[in-house]
């Protein structure tokens, strides 16, 4: 009795009063024998809704969707009011060819300096290979696909003899990756080459389809149930380019965590320190292309699964708005939330994969009406006033709100050089409804998820998840349909007030992940983990651009003190990727040196 | 084990191959004291979710929901593919004053001739007052608005004396009706008239604000919980045409029910057959109009609430597409299966105030980009030929799956009419997926329901419901999360088969409902009955136009053996209400004679 709340109409809530509330997710940290113990308890009929229905409560979910009255009316997707067109940028044709649009795309670089990127001055800081250097590499015949192909095979074998396994790919054939690297080099071998990405070494995530490998999701059966027949549409964009895609990457099974266990494959280490998580679900795209072995990958984001991975391992993971890329041939291609995106070691690369994959498909179109595609003009001396003209908004007690300070500090340190550099104005903001905003994305996640997933579970294959998957079923098993259609009317409120706060600023910053990649427990490896405090800090900065469905990208900014890469988010508004790409891209620029090598194969490749 | 079944993709399903099922709804008929047992019975917390689980898995509901693999993305609010404009129709301005749409509404009607509407010849088969007989009363001065109302009092103080009480409103004050009609005599007066509605009397269904009424959607304690300040969107419209509100009119306690059982005021009575139900959930609405004591009557549809009354009641009720009225201001006003419309003793009628109401809310704008609202020009010469070439789909095993088999032939014997005198087509058409269908839509509707009653159920209100509104609230608890998303699957699949077979027809016909007024028991009118058995009856054609958003219309056919109204239904195209129109107005014509007058109030209000 008396439990009832009333939320005022978006329109009314004062924001002048509004309290940032820190998390304080109540949850016990499992591992091995006592996770299973919990799982097994979950599951059980009574007691298993007892812990869920203590759970729920704990953390005030009950509160938000049962007994809190919201007048608005569900948004089952993102709805976003019409746009300004964005300044500066160039159009890209949704429905055209993908090497036509990345022939446009590569007209919006800066001219690319053959003196610059390959002198041999080793004492300049650490550069990855972008796919500039390797389409001018094998232009100028300074090698071939089929030679980087080997040196691939060899890091390959190198991480396959390591115990216990950390597999980047968990689908993998040498003879087909030489296959297309031949295919590749004949091409240039005849001047006959597909695009700038002809050549270009990609991973795709396992919950992707690229045809023939199987599409298993992390878990150890999703293939026998869902067998791949031919490339998503993602993936026959990027084929179509001439690509070698080298195989299907590890990832947290099904998507469902954020650190990158993964106990059916082994897991995916961090190529800045392999005794640490890469972040998940992405793991093994975030960690191919941060040791160097692929240029880019393609991952999933419904929350945050392409940006904290790309955080925690110091590259660049892109989340476009909802709707923008076709989800068709992935295995969750019928959420709200989740969007396919690329993950790259530079802004230029994410460019470039962003401008081959771009497309959604008809039934999104019906819905959403997307505006057109654009990319930033890098290349013109309008960029510099374009980046002038940028707002960032920043809510300071969420931006501050990470487990160790270095982290904000070394964020906030941007925002003053892009002030000091371009003249960028920091604006202060306030963003009501952070709690409500996670628990919306949550509900609505898992549910989608779960709708997906049952005939499987009903049919008896519950067992054959990981513990950490069966915790996160349980939850969601426990949303109820009302739960759904309340988390729609939050997002509603949410996306109203982020609608308002787009009047003032046009980029939302704060750090990627509210911490750096964390360490591996060692009774982790086998049976995993679940660890809802170091989720918090990992998705703490992330729902946002899930839930309503705006575009956001990780860029890396440094390192903490440990020495491990810390990322920034720029979250953009709906439809506009063209800002926060041109955005990141000074950004990397200002944090260009001193950059750190990856620990991991990066020698292997480079041939050194 | 193995209980997992797979759909086909929607474009893969042979129609050929598709069996009508005919409905076997597994649930006992309950009233007095075993209703109020099974009730306590389903909230007690063991033992109800066993109840509630076996009768899902009984109504197939499990199987369909959890077991089945649906390969369609969810479909959240009904998504139209564009369509075809209508031809010989007038253009109403959505944003334009109600006064000016009703304007154009009129020039659409066949001219309007006293002679014949006024002749004296008592031999005459029955016919009602239309709005343009109350209009040329009140402008040749044979009556006034404040005549009628004085009428209207007596006729509702004569209704007010009976026992057991059956009142058609639950809110009314006289005085403020006489005020309302004295201020319209005076416009006559003053030659000074609104519009072709002024000085109508209207009365509203009880879930929809009508100031300074108010309301409680048939329950005893909704409007203390939530005042009313001011008339919903679709009433303040028809206030500005001059009508004369009479009040808040019965419903079956928030809407749901299909019967119009309501054991908090009093059951109110079919006008055919005081011993039946007038159906529901908008049974005062269909009542007093079917009575003769309104011209016309707003109502809310979003299981059939508007049609089911309109055909048990012997009038007309539209239903229009999902989007076209606005919502605002109703209690239902966000979920994706219910509209407002009227209810009239006309299809004129049913034109004139669909008018004044049409246009929908800004949000609704974004989502579903409405095609402009159209009227049928009935008073063109092409109106023959443009009724000549509409097509009639009819699923024949579904429409002569009724209770009785006379219902079907009346409705039967109207499509021969309309291929002898107009040359309508009737073509056959298979309809897969009607059970997926009905499951979809009621946990759609049960799901969105229960969101917006949680916090008041939280809160200690449970019990202040009747039995049969706990009886489905306990259904809809048991709802998950994940339910509701593959309901929206199914809501893609079902909308795909429908967009296809409107390529081949432009009309869905099937009789309104499986039964006509079904008999009170005299046991149901203390504390209600739950019987699935007629809800299945009544309900049997009805999910398609909510699930769907599809626009749907019931017209008056005549009667059954037992001299009960029967309702032909007719289903349009997306946006399309000027066909539906269009036909159930030559329908109309063709079935009027002989009409039944109907038993209750009509003589006292013509001051016979």
């Amino acid at each position: 009795m008396g439990k009832k709340k009333v939320m005022l109409p978006t329109s009314e809530v004062d924001l002048s009063t509004v309290k940032y509330q820190y998390d304080k997710i109540e949850a016990p940290h499992l591992t091995g024998f006592w996770l299973k113990l919990f799982v097994k308890l979950l599951e059980a009929p009574v007691i298993g809704s007892l812990i869920i229905s203590y759970l729920k409560k704990e953390n005030k979910m009950v509160e938000i969707l049962k007994n809190t009255v919201i007048p608005e009316a569900p948004m089952f997707k993102p709805e976003f009011p019409p746009q300004e067109p964005e300044a500066g940028v160039v159009l890209l044709e949704e429905d055209g060819k993908p090497v036509a649009r990345v022939e446009l795309a590569l007209k919006c670089l800066p001219d690319y300096d053959p003196a610059k990127n390959w002198s041999s001055d080793t004492s300049a800081s650490f550069r990855y290979w972008k796919i500039r250097d390797y389409a001018y590499a094998y232009r100028s015949k300074l090698t071939t696909p089929s030679i980087v192909a080997e040196r691939f095979i060899l890091a390959m074998d190198e991480n396959n003899y390591k115990k216990p396994l950390a597999p980047l790919l968990i689908s993998y054939d040498p003879e087909h990756i030489r296959k297309q690297a031949a295919a590749s080099t004949q091409r240039f071998e005849e001047g006959k080459s597909l695009s700038i990405l002809d050549g270009i070494f990609v991973a795709i995530k396992d919950d992707i389809d690229c045809y023939p490998h199987p599409s298993k999701g992390g878990t150890t059966f999703f293939h026998e149930i869902r067998p791949v027949e031919e490339d998503a549409a993602s993936v026959s964009r990027l084929r179509s380019c001439g690509v070698v895609l080298v195989g299907k990457a590890n990832m947290h099974e099904l998507g469902l965590g954020t650190t990158g266990n993964n106990p059916n494959y082994g897991t995916a280490r961090n190529p800045h320190d392999p005794k640490r998580y890469t972040g998940g679900s992405s793991s093994g795209p975030a960690a191919i292309v941060s040791s160097g072995l692929c240029s880019a990958a393609l991952g999933t984001d419904g929350g945050g699964s392409i940006r904290i991975p790309s955080s925690l391992c110091g590259v660049v993971g892109l989340k476009s708005t909802y709707g923008r890329t076709d989800m068709t041939g992935s295995l969750c291609d019928s959420g709200t939330v989740e969007i396919i995106g690329a993950i790259t070691s530079t802004v230029e690369d994410a460019i470039l994969v962003y401008a081959a994959i771009l497309g959604s498909s008809i039934a999104d179109k019906i819905a959403l009406k997307p505006s057109l595609p654009c990319l930033p003009s890098l290349s013109s001396h309008e960029n510099s006033s374009a980046l002038e003209s940028i707002r960032l908004g920043k809510y300071t007690e969420w931006f501050n709100d990470v487990f160790s300070t270095d982290i904000s500090e070394k964020c906030e340190d941007v925002l003053n050089r892009l002030s000091e550099t371009y003249g960028c104005r920091t604006v202060e903001i306030v963003i009501p409804e952070l709690r409500e905003m996670r628990t919306a994305h949550l509900v609505s996640i898992g549910s989608e998820v779960l709708s997906g997933l049952n005939p499987e579970l009903e049919d008896g294959k519950a067992e054959k998840f990981t513990c950490d998957t069966r915790t996160n079923l349980a939850l969601f098993r426990s949303f109820t349909a009302s739960d759904y259609v309340a988390a729609q009317c939050l997002r509603r409120r949410i996306m109203y007030f982020h609608m308002e706060i787009f009047k003032n600023v046009d980029v939302i910053v704060t750090p990627t992940t509210g911490m750096t990649a964390p360490l591996i427990p060692s009774n982790a490896l086998k049976s995993g983990e679940t660890d809802l405090q170091v989720t918090g800090n990992l998705m703490r900065f992330i729902a946002t651009a899930n839930l309503l469905g705006l575009p956001a990208i990780s860029v890396p900014v440094g390192y903490d003190e440990q020495g491990l890469p810390v990322g920034l988010q720029l979250i953009g508004r709906p439809w506009c990727e063209a800002t926060i790409l041109r955005l990141a891209a000074a950004i990397e620029e200002l944090c260009a040196s001193p950059k750190k090598k990856p620990l991991q194969f990066y020698d292997i490749l480079k041939g050194n």
